[in-house]
């Protein structure tokens, strides 16, 4: 069984790879920032579980009607988002040296929800045969960092793409002090939310694996 | 500054490798289970936290008065060890295919901790300056395995050769639906414990970043 990734996200990418998938990675080319300014004028704010939700749908739609090579997707098209939810706030890429430092200031020592959203679509002999999706959240405790700490880290660009400037599975793991939930789904990808949908659309999780 | 890592698990290594940092590994040759052994008569039985400490321990005191490359040692070394357990008892590396299935008999679907012990010697200018240790330990919770999935991973042989059963890196993430703790503990060295250790030595953490 073929899985489709509709993200460009390395993280996703590795997550999978690492649970002993590779999956042919297609770039959604969704514009986000549209899709939710669209979405919120029209129904209100977005909480962080509807906004990965909404983002994980479209990406995952984006891409099962396209072709691969000439030719049409046959398995299963995963889409991802995620979100981090602090302070009430939801936090993007701080992208700026002085976004991200602000951010660690307010965060550091203190603690915040990471949303994923899953959208999972079956898509074989040419057609939509199901489609199942779930965000999950973890809760995650961040060491206190001094000041030296935060301008070291910020000085490798690591945490300016990311969400909440900061990462569990490179540089910024010794920064994490807990997480409670599904250590992926800090990530941005559940395995157990992925396994969890799989299943629901009656495909066993070991017919994923396609990596020696 | 340099850490010598005392151990020769791949996990381990991975582990440091992605937080940036690569160590020097070298195998400590510790007789783990007559050291267990020899313990636990004159003092009677180890719990789980003293066990990992007693091992850790061991590790790097093997491995500080050693030379690299006929050179004495010259910075951090860092001694781990690991045990799992459920049920009241320890569990160790199932190596047996019918031990790995009757340990996911057991655990499947409930949880168990893993314990991880740390032992953090600083060996500069030819001489011990010091030495800090700590176990960590961390809430595992399974996903409910139906026995397709669960003969098709130790098929695998991946958690043959692993304490409990299960890996959380690779091939059985999807397994573990939750964690509460540091997920790096569950992969046998918890890196907010080591950058603790290393701070408590008077070392910043950056310092030991060596990796491009």
């Amino acid at each position: 069984m073929r899985l489709y990734l509709a993200s460009t996200s390395p993280a996703r990418l590795q997550t999978l790879r690492a649970a002993g998938i590779e999956p042919i990675a297609i770039s959604p080319g969704v514009d986000e920032e549209a899709l939710v300014a669209a979405t919120e004028a029209a129904s209100g704010p977005l909480e962080a579980s509807e906004m990965v939700q909404l983002l994980a749908r479209a990406k995952a739609e984006a891409v099962v009607g396209r072709q691969v090579d000439g030719e049409p997707i046959d398995g299963l098209v995963l889409g991802g988002d995620s979100a981090f939810l602090t302070g009430g706030r939801i936090h993007g890429k701080p992208h700026r040296p002085d976004v991200a430092k602000a951010r660690w200031l307010a965060q550091n020592g203190g603690h915040g929800d990471l949303w994923s959203g899953h959208w999972l679509i079956d898509h074989r002999d040419g057609r939509v045969r199901g489609a199942v999706g779930r965000a999950d959240v973890a809760t995650v405790r961040f060491a206190a960092l001094d000041e030296r700490e935060i301008d070291a880290y910020i000085a490798t660009g690591e945490p300016l793409l990311v969400a909440g400037a900061f990462t569990i599975d490179s540089l910024g793991g010794p920064f994490i002090r807990r997480v409670e939930g599904d250590p992926s789904t800090v990530v941005g990808l559940s395995l157990s939310t992925l396994r969890d949908l799989v299943r629901e659309l009656g495909v066993d999780w070991p017919s994923l694996w396609n990596r020696g």
